[in-house]
């Protein structure tokens, strides 16, 4: 195990990628200067994964990292926005070279897929933490935010929900699954797909999502809470992938898909009115997406299924 | 010990403060929303601290708050940038409401003495660490590089440099001191003093500026290493407070001075054809500062006293 200094550790690692739209300074001073595109909003989310609580410590550090960037700009995807520049502070135990060399590939990829540019961070001893700032940009006119939904707006999800609490359960081996299924859990966990442009495509008819990390339910919950509205979801209507289906009890299945997280697909809501466009979005940009539900008078969010509501057992991931 | 969950956690703590400048978004969404003022371009900077490497892990969290946002400031003012809007990452180990009631207060009354909002943040469980990230202001033609010295250009520290290593050594025990000098060293290391006005007021006439946290030698170096310059200050000069001079023998306090680092004064360089104009400044604005040396060809950044160069025992707070 070779360790060295925090310089040179920033030099080697983290230092001469490419650099997208506006870094006047990037790293190595005592801040980065930008430049956000005239007429646009800074959007802004920072957030901490915890080793051995939101990531197996000693996973490969390149997926680590490929899924700490692709889970930071979830959020930027959400808002609607374009990712810029990331800053990033972390925390490792020791400057193990091969752990920093697979993390700094796995993030490098991951920032050249979002053209996004590394300009600032901070590297400190500790228990092994990453924090990562993600910065975008975003016109006013196009954010989607979670207190923009209207009593009689549909309620859409991408993708699939309930593969990321499925992938979980499978890394941890809490399920044996065989070598295609568990491929197929593994991407789902450590490169979920971000939806990026498909989000700006959508910002043209929606004005309000979020991305699925602490479950479909809870997320809804947050979109009904910021918008002083009620919705209502059926759970025949909710989108499973076939892994998931092969993988459990249609109940467990479920309950994964409402209240399991880590899925990273944006649920966001549409206008009647704006539901023929919204198709025209669908297939221009071959958007894979699903009505489940409706916007309702109220403050509670509930799935249906044959008329009862379900009560998922685990609402959303608690960090306390 | 009363624990609560994360959006509570976040509402009853860190929510409902004043909004500054350009914040069209704060807490509570998938992204903050910002606008930075026409023509200026953002300055960010982010830091982690590490409880029980950065700060004793039992300190008061009032000021454990104070410190961490003064001293993420301490970036910006070095950079002649105008502090408008933090975020915070906070591992906790557990929600404990009093920490957190303290943390927030001190957050809260450093932010409303620089004019920061709180747009937003995570929070997780793990091991005591705060990162915080913090946003600025700057006009392209008033930031202070440290790429910007020349040979020639006089080098200049403000206030006294040394007592942020004293502090450490008097809150380590490792020294004996009475209540008077205590009370200014607890000062020194908690509620350094950050120079945001002072140092836009020097922007004027220095182009070439950096705060002093890793040593005043270290951060001469990076200032030499980015511009291609050596420089050469001298020990009889260096400005050393009283209670600095009486804690300790003249070598241990010049070794502080140079090597001890966490004293969050500004090192800057100025032309020798606006000096005239700094002493005006200095005037004006009632700034501190003192002369230590001058910027020289090369690549060596050293001290000398009495003609021999002093090497400090250590030369830096390493990371790693």
């Amino acid at each position: 195990m070779t360790t060295i200094g925090e310089f040179e550790l920033i030099e080697q690692f983290f230092g001469g990628q490419f650099a997208s739209y506006g870094v006047n300074l990037g790293i190595g001073d005592d801040c980065a200067l930008l430049t956000v595109p005239p007429e646009k909003q800074l959007a802004v989310s920072i957030d901490t994964l915890i080793g051995g609580s939101h990531f197996p410590r000693n996973a490969d550090p390149e997926l680590i990292a490929e899924r700490a960037l692709r889970v930071s700009i979830s959020d930027l995807a959400a808002m609607g926005a374009d990712p810029m520049w990331i800053t990033l502070a972390l925390t490792i135990p020791s400057a193990e070279s091969s752990w920093l060399s697979g993390f700094s590939r796995g993030l490098f990829r991951a920032a050249e897929e979002f053209n996004v540019s590394l300009v600032g961070g901070d590297t400190t001893r500790g228990p092994l933490a990453i924090t990562l700032q993600v910065h975008g940009s975003v016109s006013p006119d196009k954010s989607m935010l979670r207190s923009n939904a209207r009593v009689g707006d549909l309620v859409f999800v991408t993708g699939t929900v309930g593969d990321g609490a499925a992938a979980l359960a499978v890394i941890k081996k809490e399920l044996e699954v065989g070598k295609s299924a568990f491929s197929y859990f593994m991407g789902r966990y450590y490169t979920p797909k971000i939806l990026v442009r498909q989000a700006q495509a959508l910002a043209t008819v929606s004005r309000c999502a979020i991305d699925v990390s602490d479950g479909l339910l809870a997320d809804l919950g947050h979109i009904c809470k910021a918008s002083g509205v009620g919705a209502v979801i059926e759970a025949e209507r909710l989108p499973l992938s076939d892994p998931l289906r092969k993988l459990c009890d249609p109940d467990t299945a479920l309950n994964w898909a409402l209240a399991g997280g880590d899925d990273y697909q944006l649920c966001f809501t549409v206008p009647p009115a704006k539901i023929a466009r919204l198709e025209e979005i669908q297939e221009q940009h071959q958007i894979e997406f699903t009505a489940i539900g409706e916007i309702v008078r109220g403050d509670e969010c509930v799935c249906l299924s044959g008329g009862r509501v379900v009560v998922p057992e685990k609402t959303g991931y608690k960090h306390f």
